[in-house]
């Protein structure tokens, strides 16, 4: 890609003038166009060190309203953002609906900080880009635009701009030995971020690459590509041609149907559970302990019928955690802030860091089970999230080295009833049982289809599905603690 | 205090069994309950090392219903929050209405460890406890319930423990070399933390300081203070009794009239100003590069009237400071998700980083303008703010080292017309005038009364208003841009 491009453009100060105070302008207008619209956008700004990063963000925002974007300038990660899975960081910084993110550096300056500095470099960047292009792909999926700009100068350019940088007084503590460094192997790295440009060169997030030895021209280009990108995908929205819903010609998951019971073949008395449980809790203790101390996360998820136990199932396993390393997350309907940005923000914003656990009551999978069945989200929707969740999973368990498990707790529709109205008779337990688990109620077949396309759709080796037999509450409660320890024992 | 304290108190089997099941029944009743009457709950767990804050925590949180409640592990810093002011993380960390936030280890601690790192730490202290007092008393006036605990154990006690977890694999690496450093210390401490505790422990955020050798007696303590203390919140809050309006005999800052003028005395050309500001902004260039090295942060506010042009004097501000090292914060009226917090909070969560600069287009003023003249808050909350205001502003120059600069704009009426209706005739700058302005325009002199008393009663020495004439918008930019200067100049 490199070798195509012709580093001596440049742009002559009369047509530079000419034509940026109407880019400008027109910028201006876009963005207040594309808020009206909803749609967000997220512009990444890279390239080489002294191409003129900090230079061309400082134009993008003076032409637009403080009000509607938010810049973010990528450096080392904090020890937070260290402690979770790499795209983590930018998961919270993706841009809500309206708004625009803008990345000075981003997750490419990153994944080669690391790549570089990784022994096995060649593999890691091959899932760095597999994690890079599922992540632009699922945000554009989402409705956002994704603009890319690569600033490329030449070798010797770079050498004269970190020259004349260390000249001066204010800018020369900037120029470190790293950067220097970096510069000595500028020509190792040039193919190297060809070869990782191309590989993240979509159709959903396509990069630009400007030559910028000329700063008008870099800035001229810049603002040509953003304001025809947005142009055009406001065009295709007006028009209704949206690529949201479409779906991919992607490779489905096998469907491997998973087996649902609802009671156990076994059944033991509930003092013999207990002291199972006593067993299985100091068990739990010190594996979570060795979890703790290795820095590993691990993630169990519960989802299951209206009253099925996930509750006391959920106390049962925590009570012999130590509280400061795990969190329950208890998922409800998304608040108004939390509509505004791809459905998955809210749930990989609490993933948990490096040796925490977290429980999730309730999860993501709300979307093929309750957004389905309600339609509040439509079929396209739903049919991409079942991809869009095996490839999150799947980035979390390879980028943290973590683990997770899934329960599905089930109950039949019988027991369903008679604990409801237990629940309405007992004045400590009435508040759990509102209008809309009846409601739900209803719905137990639309349910049923759903939960078995679920679990055939997202039983993945990295994320396993464990239908827990719920009937007996003190059965499923041994045998989720069970299957949580055998768990964190094949990762330790 | 802790001469007092009885450490051998022991409770036993038989009462603790008989009141501990209903203690832990009474606390989940009063989460829902406080839930229910949106009262923010904040329970603060200190104590000595091994003296059971984990303990107690796993087992307050085992009685709540965890859709309702946080729990904060206080450690080390991050990155991040260590490049803001002492309270800034605490201040993210605190309960939304009807929440429960549980902090194992707090404040205390945190200031308890810097203090002792740092040579002048009886001064640090003192500032340390003023800054504690302040937060409690805003938190608790805000309507929250404060409950401090600390956990005593004797010397003695604490070696037993601590040598108890060295024989266990599992736990013996959580005793690290500090540990016992501070424990070999216990004696020096101990008169530090009783006058730390002496000195916090007020009628807004009490104390209660439990003796924890026998660990079931300090869970029963510890349980019955919380549904004591809770109950009585509760009793309060049906009964009208809300310490939340009441204003404490606090002494108010001496009110100094700040003169406005709308214009300036010298008139200057446009091109005049230009050649002005463009020197300006070089100059501003380099003050913000060693702000930026140095690590100093800087908060300039921008308040005034509708079209007083705060966004053009923003832009002229900003166009030669280095994207990367500020932020401007539109401010408008909290969302709802920033309702359930202090009004404070969304405020402070901005604070800039060290070596950043934070821009406030509009600020907390609006509690003293909008939320005073729209009846948006009671007058006793107005009335409380300007000294919270005041503290907070004060707390944040003085625990970060950097410096505040407040703009007011004024124009006068007529020019206000004048520019409504340039603004309503002009297509690209339609989108900026709507009939909230019209509406604000026509409480003029309200908002006029309430501009004098916010100008004279929070123009402090760390914080001092500038009022800025700006019926001239080339005069007011430079005037910014000059104070901004000047003041950032003391700074260095």
């Amino acid at each position: 890609m490199f070798e195509k491009l012709d580093l001596t453009k440049t742009i002559d100060d009369e047509s530079f003038e000419k034509s940026i105070g109407p880019l400008k302008e027109r910028l201006g207008i876009l963005q207040r166009t594309l808020r009206d619209l909803n749609i967000p956008v997220m512009i990444v700004i890279e390239g080489w060190n002294a191409a003129g990063i900090t230079m061309s963000t400082a134009e993008i925002i003076q032409s637009l309203d403080p009000r509607g974007f938010n810049l973010h300038a990528i450096d080392n990660p904090s020890d937070e953002e260290r402690a979770r899975p790499f795209m983590w960081r930018f998961w919270l910084r993706t841009p809500s609906k309206g708004r625009i993110a803008i990345f000075a550096r981003s997750w490419y300056s990153r994944a080669l900080a690391e790549k570089l500095s990784s022994l096995s470099w060649k593999k890691s960047m091959k899932d760095k880009i597999v994690s890079i292009n599922n992540f632009e792909r699922q945000i554009a999926d989402g409705g956002a635009v994704v603009i890319k700009f690569f600033l490329h100068i030449s070798k010797e350019e770079q050498k004269m701009r970190l020259l004349e940088r260390e000249r001066n007084p204010l800018t020369a503590w900037l120029v470190t030995p790293h950067i220097w460094n970096f510069h000595q192997h500028y020509d190792t790295y040039l193919p190297i971020i060809d070869e990782f440009i191309e590989n993240t060169d979509t159709d959903y997030a396509p990069w630009h690459v400007i030559e910028s030895t000329d700063r008008k021209y870099a800035i001229f280009k810049v603002y040509s590509f953003l304001v025809k990108t947005l142009e055009k995908k406001i065009l295709e929205n007006q028009a209704g041609i949206s690529k949201k819903g479409k779906i991919k010609s992607i490779s489905k998951p096998p469907r491997t149907p998973v087996l649902r019971r609802s009671s156990s073949e076994s059944s033991h008395s509930k003092d013999e559970c207990q002291d199972i449980l006593n067993n299985l809790q100091i068990e739990m203790l010190e594996l979570h302990y060795l979890l703790f101390k290795r820095r590993i996360p691990f993630i169990i998820v519960y989802e299951g019928w209206d009253a099925a136990g996930k509750g006391g199932n959920i106390t049962r396993i925590a009570r012999f955690m130590n509280p400061l390393g795990y969190d329950v997350i208890p998922i409800a309907a998304p608040n108004e802030n939390e509509k505004q940005y791809h459905y998955l923000r809210r749930f990989i914003k609490y993933f948990p860091a490096a040796g925490h656990i977290a429980v999730y009551d309730r999860s993501w999978y709300g979307r093929v089970l309750v957004e389905r069945v309600e339609g509040f989200c439509s079929e396209n929707e739903w049919q991409r999230a079942y991809q869009e969740i095996n490839e999150m999973e799947q980035d979390y368990v390879e980028s943290s080295g973590g683990g997770m498990v899934k329960f599905w707790l089930e109950i039949d529709k019988d027991e369903q009833l008679k604990r409801f109205k237990q629940r309405e008779q007992d004045p400590l337990k009435q508040y759990k049982i509102t209008d809309e688990d009846w409601r739900n109620r209803q719905k137990w077949d639309s349910y049923n289809s759903a939960v078995d396309e679920m679990l055939a759709r997202t039983n993945t080796p990295y994320a396993p599905w464990v239908v827990i037999e719920s009937d007996d509450k003190w059965y499923a409660r041994v045998k989720a603690l069970k299957t949580v320890i055998k768990n964190v024992e094949k990762l330790l």
